[in-house]
This record gives C-alpha cells, sequence and structure tokens, in this order.
C-alpha cells in the first residue's frame, strides 16, 4: 500500500522443535518469541504492528493512513482500538482458548472461549450500525482501522465467526469494499 | 503532568439500575458503555485512553510522552502496546474472570484468570530483565509507556499480583521511581 520494498524472513512458528520463534537467535530480536520483528539495514529492530506501521506512515506518509491533522489522528486511533480491542483481540483469544489447533500446545479455557463468542457478535451487530452511517470505520476514507478490522474479521473465519448479509448488510458490504483494494489481495 | 484542565464528570459505574454507562444519555456519547470520553467545548467527542492522551499529546506537546522522532515514537509506541497487551490487558481480564466483585454481574471464567496469572507473573520476570538494562521502560526517559506499566502493576494488586523486591528488584525500583512522581499521586 505505501510502495515499500521490505525483504521477507519467515518464521515457521510450527516445527518439531516447537517453532522457530522460541531459537535463541530469534529470542535475541524478541524475548517474547512473537512475530513480526522489523530490522533496518542499520540493524535496529523494532516489534509489534501497529509500531512498524507507524513507522512505516512516518518514512513514506503517503497514502495517509494514520490521520493529516490532530482531530483525525485522535478519531482514527479511537477506530483503531476498538477494532483491535473489541474485534481482533477477543477474536484471537478465542481462537486460542477454542480451536483444536492449540490443544496440547498452550492452556486453554474453553469456557472463556464462548464468552468472546457472543462479546464478538454483539461487536458486529454494533460495528453494523457505524457503518450505516459512513463508508468506513474511522470516517469518509479507508485507514488503518479498516485494516485492523478487516484482519479481525477475516481471522475470525477460522472460529466460525461470520458476518451475516441478511442483518448485517452495511457490515457486509465494508467487507467486500476493502476485501477487494489491491493492498488487501497482496 | 501537562497542566491541561479538564473538568471531571464522574460516571458511577456502580448502581441499582447497574451503572450510569448504560444510560441512553451515555451510551450516546459511547455505545460501548466505556469510560472515559472526552468532551471538547464544542461537543466533539473522543473515547478511548490512549486516543484521549494522544489528543493532549497534540494540544499540549511538553513534556513529551509519545516521542520527539520518528524512532524514539516507533520505541515508545513498542514499548507502551507491551506495556497494555502483556500486563495492563491480562491483568484486567483476571480480574473480571476471577475476582468476586464480577460475579453475577456478568459471565466469568475462573479457569481462564488463572493462566492469565501465570502469564503475568512471567511478563514481571521478563520486564525485569528489561529494567536491568536502563530506567524507564521504552529508554532512558519517562514516557506514556511508563504511564500504561504503573496503572497495570498498580491494578493488579486486586488480582493479589505482586513485585517481588527480592528477585525483581528492578522492577521494583522502577515502581517506586514512577509512583513518587507529583502526576502519579495526583
Amino acid at each position: 500500500l505505501k510502495g515499500l520494498t521490505v525483504t521477507h524472513k519467515h518464521v515457521n512458528l510450527i516445527n518439531k522443535a516447537g517453532g522457530d520463534q522460541l531459537s535463541s537467535n530469534f529470542r535475541d530480536k524478541n524475548p517474547l518469541a512473537q512475530v513480526p520483528v522489523l530490522e533496518l539495514d542499520d540493524g535496529r529492530q523494532l516489534r509489534e504492528s501497529i509500531a512498524i506501521c507507524r513507522w512505516f506512515e512516518e518514512q513514506q506518509p503517503e497514502p495517509n493512513l494514520f490521520g493529516a491533522d490532530a482531530w483525525e489522528r485522535a478519531q482514527i486511533e479511537q477506530w483503531n482500538r476498538h477494532a483491535e480491542l473489541e474485534l481482533l483481540l477477543p477474536i484471537a483469544q478465542m481462537f486460542r482458548n477454542t480451536h483444536a489447533f492449540w490443544a496440547g500446545r498452550i492452556k486453554q479455557a474453553p469456557e472463556y472461549g464462548e464468552i468472546l463468542r457472543e462479546t464478538v457478535l454483539s461487536r458486529f451487530d454494533w460495528i453494523e450500525q457505524e457503518l450505516a452511517q459512513r463508508p468506513y470505520l474511522a470516517g469518509p476514507r479507508f485507514t488503518v482501522a479498516d485494516i485492523t478490522a478487516l484482519c479481525a474479521v477475516d481471522f475470525g473465519r477460522i472460529s466460525k465467526l461470520r458476518i451475516k448479509p441478511e442483518t448485517q448488510p452495511n457490515l457486509a458490504a465494508w467487507h467486500a469494499r476493502v476485501s477487494e483494494r489491491p493492498s488487501a489481495k497482496a
């Protein structure tokens, strides 16, 4: 989307030893053993997806994704946090706590996963109402908040959380609108 | 800390009707029925604590809390997110899922709370190692990442999550250092 060139190094999260992210080499980059990590040409390292996105925004300001003035930046931050805290994190936690993939790998609490399912479904209904008022989450244009929300909704499919087009037509239309962007398909 | 004057309106989260945040008046400001909400003099409204903090930073840039250049901003964002995702959110979820206060108010998953307890205690050990290398979470000076981490650690007390000064001396020293600041006592 920004036209920046980044060399990707694949970190295999699942192998017989538990995953490449657990190696001492990777833990030197991130003691939390989490991806992604951005390495600059001069060796500096940066963790956390949104911190990396903010860095990219400053290196290549256009197209603007985080806001062009103080009020728009505050609004986009509000909506990006809503997308993360109300959608992406509960959806990720639901996956970890209920999916067979994680059985035996981590301690799961399926009971909590079911509580989260109700939460997320109610959030879909709330976002439906918001998207009845404007085409994108934070306002009239595509921003990082839409990227976060798209990642969340698509991630939810693995836990059978799906948009209901009959009762959530605005959410369904938004999902189609953001999914057909070239950067979403990349 | 910023010297900004904000009029506080108290929202009583617990009353016989379930809390003032559930009123239609408050839900007009935030459909999620969550505090805080910032109202500007011209009627505009902003939700989400960190969005409000960023707005304050732009209104009153000094003392700087979010970074003075692109790389520092990225580093502070990384550490503020670590403080939030690895400490504050699991501590808040542990409170909700295990504390007697919430019994009967929300659906709780105590089993998940105990999983989170182990996570948070391991994060305290990790932060201890980080704070052996520098006085503040994101580097040589106090930033918003320290504010988030201080809120998290103090919130943990209600769930009996405590710093162990014998094995976590750097974390204990950091906690004393940030707690004695006038803004922390305010």
